[in-house]
């Protein structure tokens, strides 16, 4: 998919509210609302809509998604179709859907723990989990963590793969993680 | 700036070292070693290498920064110019240099206090203060946060400048924070 990551004054059609002052968050809901998003923005709502799970799938790249992905989030959850302040965290829009972050990694699954060199992996997904799934109303489930599928044995890969294939069977069952920050961090 | 956020085979001139599999990390490390990146990457490189202090200054979007400037980290700092495994975290190829986060947020201080709604704020940073700075060795500074300056009056904007102005005078002898998740959480 080729999708343009860049928020920029192109994803509204026509006049803007304020032309002397460019607000990508303003001008993005004000849009939303007079329906003058640019139509690649309302196809992925129209998606987002339509779900009750999304899954969203990415390579870690540097502790997060690849900026393509960033690019999506920062574009598609506008305020007024995902949040509307104070219509966020438990109220927010999206509340009634479920979304997990599936995902593979460079490093191991010992330099990702608590004691690693680059800490527990819980604590990197915190912005995500919380800042953008929570944020929306999403009830977050856990994460799909595919630790170096580069680095280990055929069997092994196969074995993430039917692992998440079985998980995906019951999905529907699975009960929240807790995304609060007096929890999250304990 | 319009430069691409998207880490795609673009980014490599020429022949692929392995044109079967393609794999980025791989690609751009290769290209950065045969001097076959493309030429906005090798000129944002020059710009990091020829610095003693490198600022990231953005506006905080979804807890994190916008996929135009991630763009930049996926596409700039490959390894074997940024890190080269082991040569990471305070082996990183950077570690002669500083860096700080400088950014703008929509909600106010309270709401990224520890019993805030959004939790620590340096819990968000946490990702790209470890993840990508220390990762690379940047030795990094405490962040210039200014909190909700559309919500502020023009006199505390004046004031967030100022104070700004005036770190910047003594910056050289500031002290690193610690990035170790040992320290990070306490």
């Amino acid at each position: 998919m080729q999708f343009e990551p860049r928020a920029t004054r192109n994803d509204i059609i026509g006049c803007l509210h304020n032309s002397e002052h460019f607000d990508y968050g303003v001008e993005s809901w004000e849009a939303y609302k007079r329906r003058c998003l640019a139509s690649d923005l309302i196809e992925e709502q129209r998606k987002v809509q339509a779900a009750d799970l999304v899954i969203f799938q990415f390579p870690l790249y540097w502790f997060s998604m690849p900026a393509s992905m960033k690019g999506w989030i920062d574009r598609v959850l506008v305020q007024g179709f995902a949040h509307n302040f104070p219509q966020c965290y438990d109220d927010g829009l999206l509340k009634n859907k479920l979304a997990l972050l599936s995902f593979t990694t460079g490093g191991d699954e010992e330099m990702f723990s608590k004691g690693g060199v680059s800490g527990d992996i819980r604590y990197l997904l915190w912005p995500i989990q919380h800042g953008i799934m929570h944020f929306c109303g999403f009830k977050v489930l856990a994460p799909q963590i595919c630790f170096a599928p580069k680095y280990v044995t055929e069997e092994k890969r196969k074995e993430m793969l039917t692992s998440w294939a079985q998980r995906l069977k019951t999905i529907w069952e699975e009960k929240p993680i807790n995304c609060t920050p007096e929890l999250y961090f304990k």
